[in-house]
């Protein structure tokens, strides 16, 4: 493997700057400290760069690194790395609020927050940041008698929002205010501090930062918020349809051969989480596992930058294991003494919410049994530079649920590339590069980082794939 | 009207150049030629601003004007109109193959032109220009004994043409060529000249340039153009959903009035058009019209500047008038001597395509009864600077079917904005800025472009919005 590396190595690497830490996760991954500067030889992937500090080779994670001198990294501290412009221009349009409006799931539990705890409500005084056309505020003020409800929002929708509270006669106890959630200035503490931060797995585009910044300024001691806890769910899952229209179709459409296609298909559907995906109840291969917890109440900007959660899961029936799926449930505590919490599940259990599920397919499908398990971690790490995005890095094994499984320990990965063959007859000669197999009989000595190159060679070693003894690892490395 | 213009007309209007001439088609807009310098004074809306020439005033195509000096011109000169990056990139990746080549009206129709002219096509010379994934040179090869096929492909998906190509053992029959249509050689005239050029509405994209002048550099004397011919269609039509779900939501989402979002709902969702519409065919208040006939061997790179179409519906049954829905025919006339052309129908009675339809919003919705007539006019104008975007712009008139509307020749323009009062309740209220209505009795003396702005008075005249005596006329301009 080395020796390929160097073989491929360019005859003059180019020089880049770290621009925070990394620690490498495996052998294969480079691990170096922010402002090093590392010797990059080959740009294996868009994601992963094999790459030299002090004569340590790895594999480092392209978007931790920027090329070239000084100025040149200055001129990128002069972009913003929140990208407001572009984040609450968007907000400034009707489509996402329409779209947040038009789902019921959402919009009502805060309508059933708001009417459940009315009563405690009564003379409290309320901030709704990110209020957007201010539906949570106007509910504040026409089901319950807050003494006050300050609405905050940063896009130009505030002026909108304005109008709204006039529309609805609700002035009186709704003060729209027009800016940050870091920069405004309230006149008072608040006792609730309620939002609608949620985005894709939970954390995309981290409004939750301003929640939490708003948190430590303006929520007074003893203060609520809502919603008060959240946690991501995954679950292992099948994905016929989606795997068959991107992936099976290139086999033999119009009868005509267009494998050659395939990589390009796996590189530009696989690589990327699918957001807004509807899973079946049905298509969970096991009971989905809460990865991740949040406590809004001891939760931390600085624990945002790198979360990472445990799963093991017992499958519980037999399929094609096509990907992971995310979603997240959101948890608002009870003012009332004996109250329940409400809860927002954005899962395939309840109804279709406007944020769906976000399914990240494996490179390739996996065979799975009854009473085999999946287990493994997920690790969303916050971009470095682009503040409103993470990565989001899952790694598993399955282990079979028979008894030669039991001392399957070989240590070799490896990773085919082509060619495809029918995954009719057989999903297992369709490997793709960012995955890992581990087997109980070593086939091959070919070792590749996890998360790799796509410069592997596409020869295919004939391997008895029977199923039934395969014990399998991999990872794979999602960009929001 | 006049003077509420000239009340809002800014201190200091600023200076536009015209990029191109244009010639108002009533009183309100402005003529004016290439060169001219325009004081725009008021910028109405995105697509139309208040300007003067010389002393005369009217509404002014924004996209013809460009703000300030010569250089800044010449500038504007090195962008490329074209966007020829951002096109043929967009075709480098599999998500635009992989949508086509899923269509099977789409392809299959294709595949039947081919299938159905076997035997002609023996020997024949075939060129496929913008072939894609080269699918319909792959059939040529497989189906029928052409001599050779060019597979023309500016995009750098031609790479994995010729591997397609060469996997499905084609390679004597097929010649990959990359590169645009203006550029590459051909080494001799083609018998044939296939091409899938056809955009939103027939022409978006205009790739139809590219076959155009493909055709009068390499087709030979007497050779056959595929598609023969195109036809554009137009319906009007009922819109219940898309109404209802972007504009009614409003009315009352949750119990409370979000009424004053709906200006910027219409802004939003009813000013641009929507594609990929798919209409039922009961959502077709009468029946479609060809407006737009094309013959692709006499079409001239100069007649796409302007096409302009007429059309006549008379109303089959009664409803609500939403917007007009338009889709594409193309035709392939057989090489045979008395073969049947074959027909690609991408309207609602044929099966759905990749370009689904595309549905123009009316700004308000018109009630319309059986026999009623909706006459008028479509007009295509391609975008003078970006060449691939066009302009629609329908004009229409709505004639009763009841005695009292025959003299109706009031020439009384007027138009509402707010206060929207439930659609549910009269759709009469809710008139928007860009439509304009015509009455047997005149009840206002307001004037506006059918483009005007939206700077308009929000009151409401008490008109009596009975409809059986409503002569409806209206205008409305689309960018694509």
């Amino acid at each position: 493997m080395q020796s390929e590396k160097e073989d491929e190595e360019d005859a003059s690497p180019e020089e880049y700057l770290a621009l925070c830490s990394f620690t490498g996760s495996d052998s294969d991954q480079l691990t170096f400290s922010s402002g090093d500067r590392l010797l990059v030889h080959v740009k294996t992937s868009s994601d992963w760069w094999w790459a030299e500090l002090q004569g340590d080779k790895g594999y480092a994670p392209a978007c931790y690194l920027r090329q070239g001198a000084t100025e040149e990294v200055e001129d990128a501290s002069l972009e913003d790395p929140w990208q407001d412009e572009e984040y609450f221009g968007s907000y400034g349009t009707l489509r996402l609020h329409l779209e947040m409006l038009s789902d019921k799931s959402r919009t009502k539990a805060y309508q059933q927050v708001v009417l459940s705890n009315s009563a405690s409500l009564r003379s409290k005084v309320v901030m709704d940041l990110g209020c957007g056309t201010g539906i949570i505020s106007l509910f504040c003020a026409q089901l319950a008698q807050p003494s006050v409800v300050y609405a905050v929002e940063a896009s130009s929708m505030a002026e909108y929002t304005r109008q709204l509270v006039k529309q609805n006669g609700c002035e009186e106890v709704v003060t729209v205010l027009q800016g940050r959630a870091e920069e405004i200035e309230l006149p008072e503490q608040v006792d609730i501090l309620v939002s609608e931060w949620m985005g894709n797995c939970l954390l995309f585009e981290f409004m939750v930062e301003s929640v939490l910044l708003a948190r430590d300024r303006w929520l007074r001691e003893g203060g609520v918020m809502w919603p008060s806890s959240a946690a991501l769910t995954l679950v292992p899952c099948q994905a016929n349809s989606y795997f068959a229209e991107n992936m099976a179709f290139w086999e033999r459409p119009y009868g005509l051969d267009f494998t050659p296609l395939q990589p390009l298909a796996q590189q530009e559907f696989f690589t990327k989480p699918k957001f807004s995906h509807l899973i079946e109840p049905d298509d969970c291969l096991s009971t989905p596992c809460d990865v991740i917890f949040l406590d809004m109440y001891t939760l931390k900007v600085k624990d945002l930058e790198e979360i990472e959660g445990q799963f093991q899961f017992c499958v519980k029936k037999s399929g094609f294991f096509h990907g992971f799926t995310a979603w997240f449930t959101v948890y608002f505590e009870s003012l009332e003494a004996e109250g329940a919490a409400v809860e927002l599940n954005t899962g395939p259990d309840s109804e279709p919410t406007h944020w769906k599920q976000t399914l990240f397919m494996l490179d390739r499908p996996v065979s799975v049994n009854a009473g085999d398990s999946i287990s493994g971690s997920v690790l969303l790490r916050r971009n470095p530079i682009w503040r409103r995005h993470m990565t989001v890095t899952l790694h598993w094994k399955i282990n079979g649920n028979t008894q030669e499984t039991d001392n399957c320990q070989a240590n070799i990965l490896f990773s085919l590339y082509t060619p495809f063959i029918s995954w009719l007859i057989d999903f297992f000669y369709y490997f793709m590069w960012r995955n890992a197999l581990h087997f109980n009989h070593a086939m091959s000595e070919r070792r590749v980082s996890p998360c790799g190159g796509d410069n592997l060679s596409p020869s295919l070693p004939a391997v008895d794939f029977h199923r039934k003894h395969l014990l399998s690892l991999g990872s794979v490395k999602y960009n929001l």
